[in-house]
C-alpha cells in the first residue's frame, strides 16, 4: 500500500509499505478520503521527535481523517459499509483503570495514529475499531469531519471549562487550535469570546467570526480589553493556548473571581504560574489532553450549523503532491489554518 | 401614583395607591417603562391564590419590568441616573444562610413583587436595590429588557442542567417558559432542541427558530422522535415544562443513560414518577425555583445575538388600556407568546 | 461443577451443572470462598422474576462473592494466582457508549450474574475478567470481600450525593442497604446521619454505629427530628433506601434548600412525587443503578478501618446448608442484615 | 480598651486604644475568651507587611477568636445573650457579586480582621455580624472554638477538592495547615493520607492520627511511596501546603490520571510549574481564598468527633502574656502547631 512515510527526520516519501490489514470482529476497514495535516505531523517531520515519542524507524503520518467504511467485522453494530466516517485515532485499553472512569484518553497505554511507533492514515486504507469511528451526516463533507479531530481538542477544553450559559471567554492564541477552541466555547454557551495573538493575518480569521473579537496584543493592552468587556468583573473563562511563559503573566489579571483557566497550549518546558494571584481570585484551572467522548458531539454541533469549520480550511493538496503539502504547512503562513490532503483522487463525493 | 390594582379576585382597577418610596442607600429610584404580563399575575386575577399566596388586600400586579434610572442612593457604584435598566423582582435577606451560599432565590424569606403581600410595578415608579437592577445593553430594547425576567427562568433551568456542549435537548411543553427555555438551552450549547406541544400555534412559532424543531404529540410519538433523532440513544436533556402528570410517563423512555431530567413546568399536585425507570438509566433530576445570578448572562446572550426574543412578543398595551391587556391575557390564545404593557407613555425610547 | 441452582419459582437444589468455564487472556478463574445472599437472590427464589428479568430455566444463584485466582489469562496484569479478591458481578460491553462515558454500569448490554439467564457463583470456581475482580487488602476477610457488592450500592450513593464535608445525612430506611448507604455517606464525608425506620430491631443495628441516630417513626416525627438536628435548616442529603410510597411525603419536608435526595430504594410502581415541594428548595435528585467505579475505594475504606462491616454479618451457612440459607433468608428476619454461604470448605483462610 | 496592639514591625504593646464599639441591627458584641496566633499575626510582627498589605498605623492584632455573645442587634435571629461562639474573621460586601454567586471570601471589599488598616480581636470585646458568628456546640470548647478559624481553610480545600468516598490523598507540608487540611480530608472523605515535610517533629504530630502516614523526605522519596501506597496509579488529590519551588516538581508525578491539586500553600513569587505534565494526566487544579461557608460545617465535624483538633493545640498564654506568646510564635518551633491566648481570664468555662 502506497504511503506518505517519514524515513526520518528532515525526509518524506510516498512509497508503498506494508501496514497491518487484519480485520477484528469489533472493527472497520475504512477507505481513507481526506486527511489533514497537523502541527504534529509538521514537528516529527522537521525535528522526528515530540518530546519522549521520537521517530526511529519509517513512520507513516497523518491523524486527522475521513473516508468510506468499506468493511465492518462481525460484531460492528450501528456502522455499515458506505458509511462516510471520521475516526479517533487513539485507541485506549478499554479494560484500563482510566478507561473504566471514562477518561479513555489518558489510559497510559493508548495507542494513537502517527505517534511513534504506531503508523498514521496517509495512505488508501486502515483498519480501526468501530468504537471509535463516527458516521458522518449527510451535511458533514469529507473535508469537514477530517477537521473535526482538531475541533475535538477545542471541545474537549470546552467542556472541561464547565461553561455556564453566557460566560464571557478569552482565548489566547489565533493559532488552529485556539481558533477551533474559541468556536467550541461559543457554540457551548459563552455569549462572546476575545481572542488574542500577535499576528493580524490570525486575528483577521477569527475576528470574521461573530462573537469572536480579535485583541492585537501588538497595539491593545489584553487586561485593559478585557475589563472593558466586563465592566471590570473579569472573563468567566481563559482558555490559554499558546502555551508561551509571556502569555501567563496576564491569566489571573484577567479572569473573574471564582473564574477559570483552561490550559490549552502545552509549554516545553515548566513556566512561571502566579499561584498566588490564582488563589486571590480562588481560581479553578483545568488541562486537557487530547479529548473523549466528544466525536459525536462536535459532529452534532457542524451538522446544526453552530460551528462552521470550512473557513479555516487554507488548501487542500492531491495525494501525489503530500509532500509539498508538508512543505507548505512547515512555513507555517499566517493565513494557513489548516492544509489537508485528498488521499482518495477518484472519489467524486465530498 | 396610579397602579394597575387586583382589588380582589376578578377585579381590576388603575387607580391612585400609596407605595413605598423612601430610597435607602443601596437603592435606585426607576421610572418603569414596560412591564409584561406573567401568568402568575393573570392567575392572581382570576383565581386570588397560588398555592399558600392569596390575595388578601388590594395589590399592584406586574413583575416583568424594564425602565430608566431616576436617583441612586448614596452607595451605589455601577449604576446612575439615566441608565436603562431591567430587575430582578426577588428581594432575598442577604445575611441569609442561603444567600451566603448563592442560592438566594431559595431563601425562605424573599419579597417577590406581585406576590402576596408584596406590590408589583405595573406603575409609574418603583424603588429597588441596586444589587438586582441591571443595565441594559445600548442594542436591547425596553420590551426586551421586560422579557429577561421569564428568560430567566430558562436560563435558570440550562444552567443547572449543565449543558456539555453538543447536547441534544428535548423541551416538553412549547408554552412561553418552554420556548424560553428551549432558546437558552441552544444558547447555552445544545447542538439542537426537540419541543412538544398538542398546539399547532405554538409548535408554530417555537419550530420558527433554527435549531428547534416541534414535535406535536397528538400526531408524533415523542419517544420514536427523539429514538430517531439520537439513533435509539436518548436525549441528554430533558426539560419538563408542562407539570402535567402525562408527560411524566415518557421522561425516562426519551433521556439516555446517565441523562438528566430537569423539572421546569409546576404540577399542582404531586405526581407519579417512575423512580425505578429514572434508576435503570441512572439519571440525574434537577428543578428550578425562579434564578438566581443570570439577568447579567441573559443580557449578555441577547446582546450579543445568540438569543432573540422579540418573535415573543405577541402584543403590546398602553398602560391606560392595562385590563383590557390582562383580558387579553386570560384568554390564553395559544398564538400570545408574551403580552405588555407600556407604562412610559411619554418617553420615545424603545 | 456442584452449584446452588434454582430450578425454578420456590425449587432450588444442590447439585452438579455445567458453567462456562474458558479463561480468556483478560479473566482469572476464582475458587469461590464466600457469597452472601442478596435479597434479588431471595426474591428469584420465591416469585421467580424481577421485574422483566424472569427465571424461565435452572440459574445458579449468588453474585456477591470473594474468592482466590487460581489461574490467570495471558493477558492479565496486576493479579496473580492465589490473590485474595472479590468482584464486581456485572460484566459490561466496554466498547459500548455508555461504558466509554465512564457509566458502564448503565449499558444496556451488561450482564450480570444471577440475574436471568446469566448464573450466579454459587459454585466453586468461576472466571471472571480481571478488570472486574479486585484485591482484598490483607486485613479484610474473605466474608467482608464478599459484603463488597452490597457495600457499593451504598458507595455509588455516597458518591453520586455529592457529598460536602460536615454534610448532615437522612437514611430513609434501615435495611442492608440503607445501613450500608449510611455507613458509605458518613465515610464519605457527613457528619451525622439520621437513619429512620419501623423496626426497632434494625434502628439498634444501625445506632449501634457512632455518628449514626436512629429515628423510630412509629414513635417520633422524622420531620421534628430533622429540624432539631438541623436548627430548622433541613438535612443536606436525604438518601432514600425504602421505595415506599409512604416516605415520599417526607423528601422535601427535611432536606434543605438547594439540598439533595438520592434514590436507592426501586419502588416497583411510579410513585406521587411533589416536584412543586422539590421546586421550593431548588432539591436535586439522584439515582442509583449498582455501581460503577467503587470497588477499589470500598475496600480502601474499609481496610483503612473507616467503614467497618462485620457487625453486619448475621449468619454464615455452610454451602451443603445452602438451601437452609435461603430458607432463613427468606424469613426476612429483621436482626439478619447479611447472611453468607461459605462456599470453599476446606480452606481455613477468613 | 486594653488590646494588644502592634505599633509599628517588631514593636507590640498590651495597651489602650480605642476600638470601634457601635452595634448594628444584624450584630453582635461578643465578649472575647480565646484568641489564637496565627503565621500571619506572626509576619506582620517581624515583617510589617504582607503583600500589598502594610502595617503603617498602630493595629490590633488576633483573628482566630472564640467567645460569648453579651448583646444582640435588633433584628438578630438565631443567636442570644450568652451563646458560646466563634467568628469569621472577614465581612464582605454581601449586595457584590461575588457575594452573590456564594463565593463571599473573593469579594474585593471584603475586610478581614487584623488586616491592615482593619483591627483584630485580642482585646476584651468586638462587634460583629451575626451572619459571621457560629454558636459553638455543648461539647466544643472555647479553644477548639479559636482553632475552627485554621481549620476552616483545611475545609476549603477539602471541599473544592470534590473528594469522591474513599480517595487517596497527598497533602504536601505537614505545618499548622497542611495537619488541618489532612483532618479535612480525612473527615471528607479520604480513605488515607500521605503527608510530607523534612520535620520529623511536625510528622511525628501529623502522623500521630489514624489514616495519617507522615513521610519524611529527608529519607523517602515521595513519590515512591506515593506509587507504593497506590499500586503506581497516583493519588487522587494532592494538597500543596508548603509554597515551595521544590514541592511543585513532584506534582504530577504522583497524582493520578485525571486527578486534582489543590493549591493551599502561596508561593511568595511564581513557581514554575509542569503544566504538560499536569496536561498528560489532564488534572484539575484548584485553589484556595481563606473560606467561605464553612464554619457549621467544621463545627458539626469537631462536635462529631470525626476531627478532633485539640491535639495540636501546643500552649496557651494569659492575655497579659500575650507578648511572650508572640515571641514564642516568632521562634517557629516545629513542635508548636497553635498557640492561644486566653484573653478571658475571668470566666473559668472552657
Amino acid at each position: 500500500m502506497k504511503a506518505l512515510v517519514l524515513e526520518r527526520v528532515g525526509e518524506l516519501s510516498l512509497r508503498d509499505i506494508d501496514l497491518p490489514s487484519d480485520l477484528g470482529a469489533g472493527d472497520v476497514r475504512i477507505r481513507l478520503h481526506t486527511v489533514g495535516i497537523c502541527g504534529s505531523d509538521v514537528h516529527y517531520y522537521t525535528h522526528g521527535r515530540i518530546g519522549d515519542f521520537v521517530v526511529n524507524a519509517p513512520m507513516v503520518l497523518g491523524h486527522e481523517a475521513s473516508g468510506t467504511i468499506i468493511e465492518v467485522g462481525t460484531d460492528v453494530r450501528g456502522l455499515k459499509v458506505g458509511d462516510r466516517v471520521c475516526m479517533e485515532p487513539g485507541v485506549p485499553d478499554l479494560t484500563s483503570r482510566a478507561s473504566k472512569l471514562g477518561l479513555y484518553n489518558v489510559d497510559p497505554n493508548v495507542t494513537f495514529w502517527a505517534t511513534p511507533p504506531v503508523h498514521g492514515v496517509l495512505c488508501p486504507e486502515t483498519v480501526h475499531p468501530a468504537a471509535f469511528t463516527f458516521r458522518l451526516p449527510d451535511n458533514v463533507t469529507f473535508a469537514e469531519g477530517a477537521m473535526v479531530e482538531p475541533f475535538a481538542v477545542g471541545m474537549q477544553a470546552a467542556k472541561r471549562a464547565q461553561i455556564s450559559p453566557g460566560d464571557t471567554a478569552v482565548v489566547m492564541g489565533a493559532g488552529t487550535i485556539g481558533i477551533m477552541t474559541a468556536l467550541a466555547a461559543l457554540a457551548g454557551g459563552c455569549s462572546k469570546v476575545l481572542i488574542s495573538d500577535l499576528s493580524a493575518e490570525k486575528l483577521a480569521i477569527a475576528g470574521g467570526y461573530p462573537g469572536i473579537t480579535g485583541i492585537n496584543i501588538r497595539e491593545t493592552s489584553l487586561q485593559e480589553a478585557v475589563a472593558q468587556a466586563t465592566e471590570g468583573w473579569g472573563a468567566d473563562v481563559i482558555f490559554e493556548c499558546t502555551g508561551a511563559q509571556a502569555a501567563m503573566h496576564d491569566l489571573f489579571r484577567i479572569v473573574r473571581p471564582g473564574g477559570t483557566v483552561v490550559f490549552v497550549g502545552l509549554p516545553p518546558e515548566p513556566v512561571a504560574i502566579d499561584i498566588s494571584g490564582a488563589t486571590a481570585r480562588e481560581c479553578r484551572m483545568e488541562t486537557v489532553f487530547r479529548y473523549a467522548n466528544v466525536f459525536d458531539r462536535a459532529l452534532d454541533l457542524i451538522a446544526a450549523g453552530k460551528v462552521d469549520l470550512k473557513p479555516l480550511l487554507s488548501g487542500t493538496f492531491a495525494f501525489e503532491d503530500s509532500i509539498a503539502a508538508f512543505e507548505r504547512a512547515a512555513e507555517a503562513r499566517p493565513q494557513d489554518v489548516k492544509l489537508q490532503i485528498r488521499v482518495d483522487t477518484e472519489s467524486e463525493a465530498e
